[in-house]
């Protein structure tokens, strides 16, 4: 759904929490169809049974693009992403977890080369049903300034 | 194929080119799938003539997703990924164009926190058929030292 | 494989089967992805722990793709859909679930605008693995007369 | 996104229109892989060529799973699905075509069995970029009394 | 469908035609992530103007999965696969070929293992819409005897 | 990775294994759609409890271009493939079953019409986890001579 928010619409402190989604085997086995990345940490049962997680972890490219995936809800036509920063992965996900994102403003800074625009810094959190996070970074983005 | 790497195996300035792929609107329909993410600009043709860019242009998260499988030809069994820096998309990728990744070892640093591992700093470019950079990020990974 | 059958070649009473087919986790995830449709109900276990059903339940839409194309095993090039009446979704279906469909002539009946076709009434039920009914519904069809 | 509504809530006019979505041969491959109807009509362009359509045409299951599919933004968890009545599909849907649907309240009716709730009748046409109707139906759900 | 059928039921010389498919760039990125092989001449398209084929070319476990999978439309429950012979390539698949599958009975032997079953040679072509055969082999299952 | 061998590079004997991959049910449920067999043996998990297997067991055609797929991690650009001969399906495969394809150069001939060309033998095994060969095959390449 389209909701047009101005850089001056925004507050820092402000949340936004997704709905939350079960990674199964089946997302794995696409992103490895998807990406081309079979490697054996996601895709070889067996190879990882004897390793420090016991079992199959996600490719942390899923993990970012299902978790920036479960918030596209809501579309800000006065805003356009400029990047990420700071992209961590503290916690493996594993077949059968649940996970959403929680979405915070952390900062509104101006853009030096962009007067018309301003510099929006949200926090992105995803985590499990243990409450765990396994992903963490900063989406920047531009937002048209009022006027 | 494991190619097992210490981090004094690394030398800055060494430069891996992967196999290149077309980006095909079977792409774009899979990573909405994939993520949910069924924004018009990606899966709108009508919408996207009236727009800056005359047509369709992909996630962001799938040109990560796929410029970061299309290296995933090595793996090295000493190193595991810490994270990533300063992502950011300078051009869109449309259907049909045809990118491939180039990897530059930027930097080789001490970790702060683990001895027994050196940072190794990957400069990655995703780059088109026009030579064009659609994505660029640093890759931080840890590598075990020879001991 | 084709079957080309008038409309005198209908019998009302007579039953066709089809093969079973078992509804997978796969199958919810490609559902999602493919219609966009990611509600909770149908791709978040730990939601759905604590609802009625206990787990996550299948898309209606999807029953009915499922339901319908399990029976597109016979051709009729004499016949062409018009529509489907009073669909009904009687029981939930399960990951793990085998459905398979059954199809009943009901009624024959002119078309009050076209006096080279008849009216077929098709009575759709898909069924479980306990006998019971997932899906209800009437196809209605057109096939043309001998003559 | 929830939006909790009672059947008190709706008003018999009140519209809503779905983003738009560009149905790609991708779409058709995809559909007759999920549900195992390869018919030629949606899978054979060479025998189509010569049929009245010129082209391959969309499946009727795949119009209807996209169509509601586009809908699903918002959920009301105070109602669910009842049925589907008139499914009809009056004008085919090519690869290429750009869909969108239009929700119409057409009718608040009491529910003879559940005091409690009252039956809502949506209208659901599902349009193409010529403004030309592909699918319509009758969406009936029951939404809890406020009580 | 299932049809059951006896040794004694082949005839040498029956022949069986699949209806057609029109193998897409869909089917070609789905069997590079269905099997992992991400070769450039499957994938890319810039690399392969410059080849002999002039574009993608399908990969060879594709069209034989599909042009054996075309013929999956009668299950013989007396008969199982012993295995295939002579499998070759004699022309690419491009995308938007169209390809069906033709079965001709060639040969009908005793099973010097199993007396109470017969050997089944049959021919499997799978032809373009040229009429060029694209895919070639012998197909050898094993059906029961009478008595 | 392009990996260039002449002709009179290889050796009779040579040996390459290839790292594993876990058989999910989403490459069932894929390989069915991707090739349109939809045999209860494959997607019917009631009727199979009651056959000599007690579960699904894989598609052939899976096997066989997972197995093929795995090894294709070296591209040699001097080789291109003749054909397949003897495939056979010694065990079936299961869902949960992890391979590994082998292969070994087995012979090594003089091509009769291509005497720039050297033709290679190459004896294809793949294997579960419980050593067990699920498929062999030979698979003929011709390589070009050094000159």
């Amino acid at each position: 759904m389209e909701r047009p928010r101005h850089f001056e619409d925004y507050v820092v402190g402000e949340v936004r929490k997704t709905s939350g989604r079960t990674i199964t085997e089946t997302d794995f086995v696409v992103h490895a169809g998807h990406t081309g990345d079979f490697f054996p940490h996601h895709m070889d049962a067996e190879f990882m049974k004897s390793s420090e997680f016991g079992q199959r972890i996600a490719h942390g490219t899923m993990t970012f693009a299902i978790g920036i995936g479960l918030t596209a809800t809501q579309i800000n036509p006065l805003a356009f992403t400029y990047g990420y920063e700071r992209l961590r992965f503290p916690k493996p996900v594993f077949i059968g977890d649940t996970i959403h994102t929680e979405l915070t403003i952390a900062g509104l800074d101006d853009d030096p080369k962009r007067p018309q625009y301003g510099r929006v810094t949200e926090e992105v959190r995803v985590l499990n049903q243990r409450g765990e996070t396994v992903l963490a970074c900063d989406h920047i983005y531009l937002a048209q300034r009022r006027g």
